[in-house]
């Protein structure tokens, strides 16, 4: 007899379109950050799946996985030193001394491997450093995060027999 | 007589490979930028699909999604103001003032939701700080950008019956 | 006779969950570095694959594809310039002067397209700036890496009758 016809095209591979989570946020210069809260940067760049809050100034992790954030910040009036917290801890610093006339840029950055309910923030280290963060109508101090890799549990890619 | 052969094997399923969009770019030092147009870096590290264009300075969007930018200047003889455009809209601004004998650096990044034909760019904010921006053979301000998550309009990948 | 039973079912796409590559560590204060050999940071933030080796101080690329690297150097004491280095050519420079009592913060990306086997670091221009790069036990100086598109064969995924 003639060969059977041909078979039912594959499944599309899992892809990672599902797994979305990114914000970038920014200072407005009305709010002049202090130690005692996390610095909550109101102005919305992006922030589609509204994991950053800008109530709290928190970015909330939804989808396991390891994350990028980085952010830049205008330096002036006085020294800054900067925390970004995860849950309650510090896990890197950024320090920039001013000089009068001489307003500076410092940012930094860090990936890291977040699970579900995972809080990330920046706060200003501790009062000596209050108000030392600027921003207004068009100078910016940004905070962004997205995720590089979900952490999902998936069939062994390379054995699709198993699925 | 006996049945035919099986027929053949069904076609492969979707991938999310196609959709790359980065570029990474340098100032050369015989450029010196000005206010008056978007910044040309013209040193090439990355630009595979060809996205950004060094004649005209312009991240053009192919791919719908969500990209990150980034840039990192050198700030040298004078203060400076440089803003990210997203077709023909200032959208994040970052200044760093210069005094002689302490050149700076100055970064910044921004997220944004781009539509196919978006055009992004990095140009100065006025003719006061026109010539700011240094680079030399061995001294760079880069301009870099890539594509984090495509729009693309997939069935819902967690109901496979639909397919 | 009768036809032959239908194909198999075609095998699922590729997914791009198991190309997972990224890094993120800092300097430690005491380890000052010097312009003979890769600054070697040696506080973790992320290395889950290792593919940053702490003792080198290299990132060595296993899976071939395009990456983003970036740093984020404190400035302490005398002026730098670093290079990002690409097995063994310098790629990218960052140069940033220090005045007394103005410490500053100095950083840097770019996109490279790596091959397996390629090795990415960080290393000071010359001796002139040896212990220009300061980190302690609360401030932080950062390189950062992560792969965002691998570039593995895959026959064209717009046209799935060649496969
Ligand atoms: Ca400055
Ligand atoms: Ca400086
Ligand atoms: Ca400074």
């Amino acid at each position: 007899g003639f060969p059977g016809s041909p078979g039912l095209k594959g499944e599309s591979g899992e892809n990672s379109f599902p797994y979305h989570s990114a914000f970038s946020v920014g200072l407005r210069g009305k709010i002049s950050p202090t130690s005692d809260a996390p610095i909550r940067f109101t102005k919305t760049f992006y922030n589609e799946q509204h994991h950053y809050d800008d109530i709290s100034g928190k970015f909330r992790c939804s989808i396991p996985g390891m994350y990028y954030f980085t952010y830049h910040l205008t330096i002036k009036g006085k020294d800054t030193k900067v925390a970004l917290f995860r849950s309650g801890q510090t896990v890197v610093f950024t320090l920039d001394q001013f000089h009068c006339g001489n307003l500076d840029q410092a940012s930094g950055g860090v990936a890291l491997n977040l699970f579900a309910g995972d809080e990330v923030w920046l706060q200003l280290y501790d009062a000596t450093f209050d108000e030392s963060i600027f921003a207004d109508s068009n100078n910016d101090s940004t905070f962004s995060g997205f995720l590089l890799t979900p952490r999902i549990t998936v069939s062994d890619p390379f054995d699709n027999r198993k699925r």
